[in-house]
């Protein structure tokens, strides 16, 4: 069972309200989904994910296709079960991860050979390799596998690079088989070039999936670069289908993207953060290595009303990660995560009640950007 | 307020069962007392203590005042507040840590030079400087400042070793200010002397402190030397007041102290062993990162139901050993705990129903001791 329902557009600009269901659970939209790379949200326990109102969260095929391996999570049940985590999954293909390996990997029409980053061992990722791969995990969402092309890219490049994600799109459908439970989302390229991305919406949209995502955003390129793509993008989805941002997860990005008419972004970005010390607040980013804060007996972010906030002074966190104290990385964790995850909430309401882009200004005044 | 009262002596052997009054809650004895070192009990949140039932913990003098500082601590209100535990706090006196740093350490009658393990700094622990320091993190117990006798050690060494330790402990009572609200306990010291462990015993209970501990036990002597010692030890001390074996937390020994009249124990052995994967379980240590836990989807222990056995597998389990992830440390971390937490309150039940010698032939044969 998947369905995507569009509960509103907003007056202001292309934001919109809806809500996904899934076999496990629904999930509203605009959402931003944390990313447990291989198998766990980095430092949390699916309890604490709920008690931030996580609503769904991603899990990453190449890492855990090497380890512990897809074979081993299916007889565990499932990644669900294997983790301990009965809300919505979505699992992203593995492209992303295979291309980012550079001269370890050799890419052919028939998929991608690689070296693994962590033993050097041989392997083959193809779209019915990756199907297969999600079908085991069994995530609630897939995505097809695709080309992430990084930036810049020639124009030549692009052209040949996105008839080919096409055709492997085309093959991640005919190979997925439990499409009762598990949708797949297929993935608009295109590079940094208008007519490029309109040829490959057409194709993609054309091949007909229950979402779509554009890919090969935030890949380096400027803000404004990614917004200029985004807003003809966006166009050429079809309205009823949930759009998917790839790896974005900074207050600033969501906030373009939302603004865009994107429901679903990703990022791991919160919880990596998080492990260095660094915090979101709505005053903007805080170091929290930083000697000013050795006798600063007051919260995080005085406006924040998460566990961490609530509890513990900047003085302790400090203390903390300089002990190299793994607490220290908890509660930065659920400090950053709540914060995105309450950021969309607010975005969500400020939809509702059309006032999104009032929101928006007063979070960019007080963030600083 | 600090008091002790003692509930039942076994009819099998020395075990008693008693409880503890501190401003901060009751302690019931026996009882197993984990370690928070550095102002944090290592992956452990306050709440989850609580919910293992943790009644009281330990601070390290030693580790705070080097970092973050005790006048930093005094100034956050004291430890309890710098580290959101309301629960008794027991802080030791630095000796141990300090006479452990080898030839970075001089030993005079004043006190102990002695450089930092962190930056090599210039430092001067002395009874009172440990009294200060405790009084400013404002501990439930506080410990003597004495001198923990390695093993093995020449009778000469340990005769002059005691009669310093009783002068220190001497002028700990005299400077120790806030008797109101902290109560300091005497260390009883002699390494495996007989006699010299009843000199030193006769002296420091003619001190009369509110509580005793056994030190320079588990050094690295035999089990059979440390029972031996406590055999006698044990009787030299007033039976109204509290005992305490410093540094002890393997399940054996704990039931070794306990059938000899121990009313408390600590150990950071349960979160070390967890960090590198090693559990307790009825029968036996488990490590994690053998093979032939790879495809194993039971718990780590079947008769265990701490928060790690209800809900995950031992595959999951080694898959976070295998990739350094911060909830294996955690989950490790709280089935440990639990473990040794849940081990005494069985045997305070079994003193109560004096079964202890039973329940105790029972575990060890299920342990494999």
């Amino acid at each position: 069972m998947f369905s995507f329902e569009l509960i509103k557009e907003s007056k202001e600009c292309k934001a919109r309200l809806g809500k996904i269901h899934t076999n496990h659970g629904d999930i509203e939209t605009p959402i931003f989904m944390p990313v447990g790379t291989k198998a766990t949200v980095k430092a949390m326990t699916p309890e604490e994910m709920k008690e931030l109102e996580a609503q769904i969260i991603l899990g990453n095929t190449y890492h855990l296709y090497l380890r512990p391996g897809h074979e081993l999570i299916k007889e565990a049940g499932g990644l669900h079960k294997f983790m301990n985590w009965d809300r919505p999954i979505l699992t992203d293909s593995g492209g992303f991860q295979v291309f980012s390996l550079g001269n370890l990997r050799k890419i052919k029409e028939e998929g991608v050979e690689f070296r693994s980053h962590v033993d050097g061992s041989k392997h083959f990722l193809s779209p019915e390799k990756s199907m297969e791969i999600q079908n085991y995990l069994g995530s609630d969402i897939m995505m097809a596998f695709d080309e992430c092309i990084p930036y810049p890219a020639s124009r030549e490049y692009v052209e040949q690079s996105i008839k080919r994600t096409t055709r492997w799109a085309k093959r991640c459908k005919e190979f997925h088989e439990n499409t009762e439970n598990q949708a797949l989302f297929g993935i608009v390229q295109g590079g940094m070039y208008e007519d490029l991305r309109r040829e490959s919406a057409k194709q993609i949209t054309d091949i007909d999936f229950p979402g779509y995502a554009i890919g090969g955003l935030s890949v380096g390129e400027p803000r404004e670069l990614m917004c200029e793509v985004m807003d003809y993008t966006v166009d050429l989805l079809p309205k009823d289908k949930p759009r998917y941002l790839m790896g974005v997860g900074s207050p600033d990005y969501l906030f373009e993207a939302v603004e865009r008419g994107i429901d679903m972004a990703d990022c791991v970005l919160p919880t990596r953060m998080a492990r260095h010390g660094a915090f979101f607040t709505s005053r903007g980013q805080l170091t929290i290595k930083n000697a000013k804060y050795k006798r600063d007996f007051g919260p995080i972010d005085e406006n924040c009303n998460c566990y961490t906030c609530r509890n513990y002074s900047r003085a302790y966190i400090r203390h903390l990660f300089n002990e190299n104290e793994i607490l220290g990385a908890r509660l930065a964790s659920i400090h950053n995560l709540f914060f995105l995850i309450n950021l969309m909430k607010s975005i969500r309401i400020s939809i509702k009640e059309d006032n999104f882009m009032n929101f928006k200004k007063e979070f960019y005044d007080n963030y600083g950007y």
